[in-house]
């Protein structure tokens, strides 16, 4: 368990900030750094840390964070006055992370218990979260692995006269099966012309042959999401078709060839956008980040996009997911999750970027 | 389309608070004013209200929203500058919803092109959706509708053997296939000493015969969630269960006879209270609040708690949902939505609360 070396580094980072402790209210960084998965509480991050829950999940947090104290006997609506109240018993100066909290939370923290001893401290967990360690890359590939295992089994749900929606269905039954806790994010599958949407979520409409489906989905193992996207096809793709994927094909392949440390975010995304114009301007259809972050959260930082200056280190896990959507005519979208390693990259999927025509 | 008429009371709320447009960002809000229904976007309500989406949601925006504005080209890190360029040529108070923007949006708000002329509007629009009208009281009996099939279909796959998870599975396949959009909240499968947990997520626990197991799940149609638990038993349960479950169920009883217009939300939470402990003080037991308000938000205002000081009005639809959960032991919940009416309520879930026995 790394959960002690986290809180360590984050700890560090407070004290560097200025602050003496950190109110943590961001879910997925509480369980960055405790390990506990319950849907409400703040960790109080300072040389002795307490994590505050509401009594639902008092007993969960003590048996998933043995080696913390944990207050978890207040109501669910006192959970921020029980956290005011501990405050206002701590001395020292107490960072705020203003990118979580909202205004009013922190209103209310700096007017009462923190008045005069506050520090704005916005993003300072989410820095540390960029570069992935062991366990999280365990959990990573572990999801990876059923997200490939699921791509497998489309073929078998993905029939003319289904509904997008019934297949997500379909993938949500098999996921859990294979021993995912549930989805990421809303589920991807759009057909026909609605393939066009860069982020198509499955609806109630048929599915007819000749169509193209892409698919896009986030099975969670232990909090740690994949991501992944295919283009299948009902009956013979057109030759345009194919031409769009062969394009999507090619920049997926050149920025995963520009993947390395100490490249800039933007010059991976840029890679990618010269592939696609070189394919007769299909750039011009291509208006989304290359890619982002991926962990406990669906969409970390940094992204690769042409706004974002930030350098690749080794560690960190980026989606490299490069598409063209044809307004009326439809589009399609690769997208597999990459390891930046000390030389390069190295895809955490591999199954075959192909379309899959049944 | 009540949109027209949801935004003409958001709008005449936003004057009393002493502001000409309030920068909306809470994606229900925006699905509530709009029917806009992509995953980021930010309405500028005023006399010539906006929306104001990323370049992957301004087609799907202009064809939710025909009735209104969208700008929807820009990249989507560009999307708060693009709304601090609007705000700078709108003249007036803007109203800021601090219960709903972060500390860091309020800060580059309040700093910025609003510097001098912004008014704190928290939980504005929340108040507005307390009353439902006649299509949110549509969908909602809609959602509840394939909350009650999907329990007919649990004995199908309640067998020993199976993990917690796995079932949840064929919960998720079952609710698309009905017509469900998703999955509002996790879906809760706790068996055996698990069903003690209040929010016993479904985890990779084999149920074993002789277990209770409790399922509490909400499919969503149109945004509009179900959300109902029930109680089922592997075998013959114990009679202390049988106990514990037909305590429960008095105190929903007697609770929903409570609730109607004008009744205090505090006073409904402490008639189920009483009843519980009218059961050998098993209101020791039930710790969290009796309800909540349900809609487009899983938890919405008012609360059934002893907390909550507000008045039920007709229209308003809020879950009545006791348990009793004994540490070590096991628990059972009965939960159903109900419509406050004009004379008491009517349950939107009506099927059998007796304990399920496979």
């Amino acid at each position: 368990m790394e959960f002690l070396t986290r809180r360590a580094r984050a700890l560090q980072a407070v004290h560097d900030a200025g602050a003496d402790l950190l109110v943590v209210s961001k879910l997925t960084h509480i369980r960055y750094l405790t390990g506990f998965t319950g849907t409400a509480g703040v960790l109080l991050l300072g040389d002795n840390p307490v994590l505050v829950v509401d009594f639902r999940y008092g007993r969960q947090a003590e048996a998933e964070v043995p080696d913390l104290p944990v207050n978890g006997d207040c109501a669910p609506p006192a959970l921020w006055r029980t956290v005011s109240e501990i405050l206002a018993g701590l001395p020292g100066q107490v960072g705020l992370d203003t990118a979580n909290l909202t205004a009013q939370q922190y209103q209310v923290l700096t007017g009462g218990p923190c008045a005069g001893r506050t520090v704005d401290c916005p993003g300072l967990v989410e820095r540390l979260r960029w570069v992935k360690d062991a366990d999280e890359l365990t959990a990573l590939r572990d999801a990876a692995g059923i997200a490939e295992k699921l791509l497998t089994m489309i073929p078998d749900w993905l029939v003319p006269g289904r509904t997008e929606n019934s297949i997500a269905g379909e993938i949500e039954r098999a996921q859990r099966a294979l021993g995912a806790e549930r989805s990421a994010a809303p589920i991807l599958v759009s057909s026909g012309e609605r393939s066009a949407l860069p982020h198509g979520q499955a609806s109630p409409k048929l599915i007819a042959d000749g169509e193209p489906v892409l698919f896009d989905f986030s099975p969670v193992v232990r909090g740690y999401r994949a991501d992944i996207t295919r283009a299948f096809h009902l009956g013979p793709p057109s030759a345009e078709y194919l031409r769009l994927h062969a394009a999507v094909t090619d920049a997926q392949h050149t920025a995963m060839a520009a993947v390395r440390p100490g490249v800039a975010c933007r010059q991976v995304d840029a890679v990618a956008r010269r592939t696609l114009a070189g394919h007769g301007g299909l750039d011009r259809w291509f208006r989304h980040s290359l890619g982002h972050g991926i962990g406990l959260d669906q969409h970390e930082a940094p992204l690769l996009s042409p706004y974002d200056d930030s350098v690749l280190e080794a560690g960190m896990v980026v989606m490299i997911e490069p598409g063209v959507y044809v307004p009326g005519v439809g589009g399609t979208r690769l997208e597999d999750a990459v390891l930046v390693t000390e030389s390069g990259c190295e895809p955490l999927t591999t199954s075959d970027p192909a379309v899959v025509v049944l």
